[in-house]
């Protein structure tokens, strides 16, 4: 018997028609499907396939044991997501050792901040796995403002909310073009940090980029939170003809 | 009769079953697709879409009118270009303004320093426009090093080649995650900039990304020149379980 493949399919920004040819043929063609998801939650991912799945597939949901019940800097938050990773990965090796070809759905792009990254390390050399990517997050989210993005020779930097005020701050004045992702609870700190930047007024806030709930307004007119799939931009300004 | 619309759509990096389902739809149904391409050239991004053509469609080749006769500092290089833009802009708009929706072939995704750009920041508020994101080159190199690009609150930045010597090698010493784009005749100032920053050993050099010339190499197996093709990263190391 032949040993299956793990597909890591990147399943873009969650919209069904902004899939690549290739996932949406891997994902009607699956066997077993897997996606991550928060305990009693459908799941983003497996959401975004809805109606697209075979009639006999088979569904791994993976459940994150835990969410914020533990601090991400206490030790035991690392050891009991590297336990749930093992239990997820010895799952799939015996779909594909059983000859079958087990697809994993990935929000955006798999390798790009993924969570299926933490699979595909503990994976890598042990089984084989084919890795497609996707449309990302950021890409639907300056479409969606109707702006072009980069120009000329513009630096883009990417830089995660979660990071400390200071080095959002120093980053987000160094940079041409900007993107933020993981904004949620931190919108106050990253509003601190544009402003000591100088850069308030050229930030947008983009709410589910390419979904239907879809929303973009200039970032000083969000409010006090922003829903988990958002995304702070400023565009490049490079030289052009 | 009502006014067509035209599409920016993004192919993806080159292969064509990582379009995405929405452009793969809309260029099999297109009455009209545009393309860039230097002169007595098939053009790549026509040459993507091979074979995915309607029988009756009809090809609108947009030919630069210079590559490399004009220095790009020359006042002559900008105007020459902005009138082959506006040349451009006119002939869309006359398609659509008599009610067909012409496409626009983008290699890469439209916004993300894309020759589109020029033409939609010219069509903006006069034509219908809608742009299509499509996967990045820099998606598919990270994909094709089989290494996860990003993790946890890794900071990714994306150069162009084309910066000066000094800015490549303090931004290349400063960030985690590294993407380097437009890299052709620039290989060898790339390589200094690599090795004041101390990270030639972490750089790979990625040609063809996803197309049937890919290949993938550390950045000091690298030659002398790189195809036009071509990306250099740095994969980000950040906090993971």
């Amino acid at each position: 018997m032949t040993r299956g493949t793990i597909y890591g399919v990147g399943l873009g920004p969650g919209c069904q028609d902004l899939m690549s040819v290739r996932a949406d043929r891997l994902i009607r063609q699956a066997s077993h499907v897997a996606y991550f998801r928060k305990r009693g939650r459908t799941g983003h991912a497996r959401s975004i396939v809805e109606g697209l799945l075979s009639d006999t597939v088979i569904e791994l949901p993976m459940e994150y044991p835990l969410t914020t019940e533990i601090p991400v800097e206490d030790p035991r938050y690392n050891e009991c997501l590297a336990k749930f990773y093992g239990e997820c990965v010895a799952q799939l090796s015996e779909i594909a050792g059983a000859g079958r070809d087990p697809v994993v759905l990935c929000e955006g792009d798999p390798f790009f901040y993924g969570s299926f990254m933490h699979l595909y390390r503990r994976l890598w050399g042990r089984v084989p796995v084919s890795v497609v990517p996707g449309i990302t997050g950021m890409s639907a989210a300056w479409t969606a403002t109707g702006q072009p993005m980069t120009w000329g020779d513009d630096v883009m930097t990417v830089l995660m909310g979660t990071l400390p005020e200071e080095t959002l701050a120093k980053r987000i004045a160094e940079t041409d073009a900007l993107v933020v992702m993981k904004i949620g609870r931190h919108l106050d700190k990253l509003r601190r940090a544009l402003a000591r930047a100088g850069r308030e007024d050229e930030a947008w806030l983009i709410e589910y980029a390419a979904m239907p709930e879809e929303r973009v307004m200039p970032f000083r007119e969000a409010g006090d939170s922003a829903p988990y799939f958002s995304i702070l931009l400023i565009h490049g300004n490079g030289r052009r003809p």
